[in-house]
């Protein structure tokens, strides 16, 4: 599924085999990943991102691919991750589909792509991968791990298995653990894949593909990654131009037809089978299992506390979004009180963001502001 | 499709023929309704209750019903709505499929179910149609019209339109119009409904039925009825003692168990043409629409005030929860303004529930409390 991948990505082969958390083992696998600015010397100006659920590694524009990246207005010359400075690394994540391996990858073995023989995938792994990149790149340390969202969730599993890995760390809108309102909503992302007869237990192709499930999973999700607030004003009760009055229940308001288009670009735009991987494995995620003798209750935020207290970044900035319902506030609070047990100088925001768990990809001034200003500090 | 109705269930024949908001006519239409209490000589003593989306006229047991009711614990002798002193009445919405006409009635004109040829449903026409109940039982006058979600939309309705139709006002997680998030919600789930195979544009059979389009409606409505924080300490992390390691990506925390008995207990027990009209009527829903001489701007605050302004009655108690994110407290905080604009005595209350927009439902204590005071000084 290479066709996913923007034009500059480039491969890094992981060592092969490459373990996985849960006891599976990959062969000749490979992480997407573009880079922007120069490593120095000694190579101590290092940065690595790690992203949402869905976006490829091309977080930004460059010479080879000048179309803007997900985190355009964040990255480059002068701006709050500043390129003349650092050499900042995007990675996308093991068991994604856009130029990594996953499950829609050829399975060297067979020949034939993996659909759900791919192996259990958990967050550790996507940390992993990225550990191994930056080994491979050179950088045996980070100036910074910046993690978003399901990414944040990753970097605090590659922070508590490599703890002299990074000398800060930026964690927005992350999660320290999966909670059961979110693990609800992305149980019925994949209940609206898999109930779709096109998906056939992962055996769809283009022309039987799996458009229903996929349309509502990214609805659903595109809910409860904005807020309510934000769509009072952005949408109100405004009406349609122009509605098909033919078709019994279609969509008359305005905020339905931006469901229509965010689903317009997603549903063929990634592939369902990872789409349920990836959503899986975030569920799984509760960081807790790594605490030294973890308290046998499993909702439990001591083990949370205790296994964070083994990182050992110097400076970390934690953000959330008030309005975030996905990962809310607390959450983040989480994670800021487990890295300031480890030690860490933490500053936690709760940013006054109307657009809900998505503020880190579109409140560019309220984050790009706080990651500035963090950044300018990291020696 | 009275199979639906409870066995207490009485019926209303409303005037034929039936006008409805939108334009439409309803033949030989009736409404279900049950009682308790006891109509005193000058008829003073009545109190209606207007339901949320689902429920049946069933609110309370009864010597008919003894099966509890979807508000037992608020409704009965000496409790919040005391029936020892009130004559209170409970009335499914016209166009649902608990014993009232709605889309899966059959057409008089016909000898066939409506489905999709039922006549555009508002919650307008809900409030008509309660109205002309009481009217039918002898009451002109209520001492309170209690409405509770899309009852509370219909309250207000039936409150602008027949200003003196009741002497107090209860409403409860109630919203004078529907806002962009909790119609993204609606559309979604009507949407799959209607791209379920089998829903066949509303000509599906018992043996050929939505069922997974129900499933996923009903829980998408479940994940929005309540709270992350409810659920983080309900369920937290916990998982279901037996999996189905046999279906890929199947259900394996306790919080997707609660989700399918939810659906287990909703698809075959609600018709899904009338979930979608009653879904769309909602959308349609905003009291601004009867304000008189209407600002153009169809996102207006201004609307809903002058419009409930209209209204005339003397107390009202308005109730909302602070963990709602379907109609959130600043929903209720509308409607409270708007009630006091008509000069009535408002109580307002942002209840601490943690339950979300079920918290009228089933926080019964606070809200208990709330309803019980109110009601104890209404003359």
């Amino acid at each position: 599924m290479t066709e996913f991948a923007p034009p500059a990505t480039r491969y890094f082969a992981l060592p092969s085999p490459f373990p996985m958390h849960r006891g599976g083992v990959l062969q000749q696998a490979r992480v997407a990943y573009e880079t922007w600015g120069q490593l120095n010397a000694d190579a101590s100006n290092a940065i690595l991102i790690l992203t949402g659920l869905s976006p490829s590694a091309h977080a930004a524009s460059s010479a080879d691919d000048p179309q803007p990246g997900w985190w355009e207005p964040i990255i480059g010359p002068g701006k709050a991750i500043d390129t003349d400075r650092w050499f900042v690394v995007c990675v996308n994540h093991l068991g994604s589909c856009k130029g990594s391996t996953g499950a829609a990858s050829i399975d060297p073995e067979t020949g034939a792509a993996y659909r759900l023989t791919f192996p259990d995938l958990s967050v550790e792994d996507m940390g992993e991968a990225a550990y191994a990149l930056m080994q491979g790149l050179g950088v045996s340390q980070l100036a910074c791990l910046v993690g978003c969202s399901m990414g944040a969730m990753a970097a605090l599993a590659l922070l508590v298995q490599h703890p002299d890995f990074s000398r800060s760390h930026i964690n927005a809108c992350g999660a320290a653990r999966a909670l059961p309102f979110s693990i609800a909503v992305r149980s019925l992302q994949r209940e609206a894949i898999r109930l779709d007869p096109h998906w056939q237990e992962g055996q769809y192709d283009d022309a039987n593909y799996p458009d229903t499930g996929m349309r509502l999973a990214r609805k659903l999700g595109v809910i409860t990654y904005r807020s309510s607030l934000e769509w009072n004003g952005r949408f109100g009760r405004v009406r349609m131009d122009e509605v098909d009055t033919d078709t019994p229940f279609s969509a008359e308001f305005v905020v339905e037809s931006y469901l229509d288009g965010h689903a317009d670009r997603f549903a063929h735009f990634f592939d369902p089978n990872c789409y349920l991987y990836l959503g899986r494995a975030m569920d799984w995620f509760d960081i807790g299992e790594h605490a030294i003798d973890p308290h046998p209750q499993v909702h439990c935020e001591a083990n949370v506390v205790a296994a964070l207290s083994r990182t050992r970044v110097g400076k970390a900035l934690v953000l959330g979004a008030i309005t975030d319902i996905l990962f809310p506030i607390p959450q983040q609070e989480e994670i800021a009180a487990g890295l300031a047990a480890s030690g860490a100088d933490v500053r936690f925001h709760a940013v006054p963001s109307e657009q809900g768990h998505d503020a880190f990809l579109v409140d560019h001034e309220r984050f790009g502001a706080l990651i500035g200003a963090f950044l300018k500090e990291i020696v």
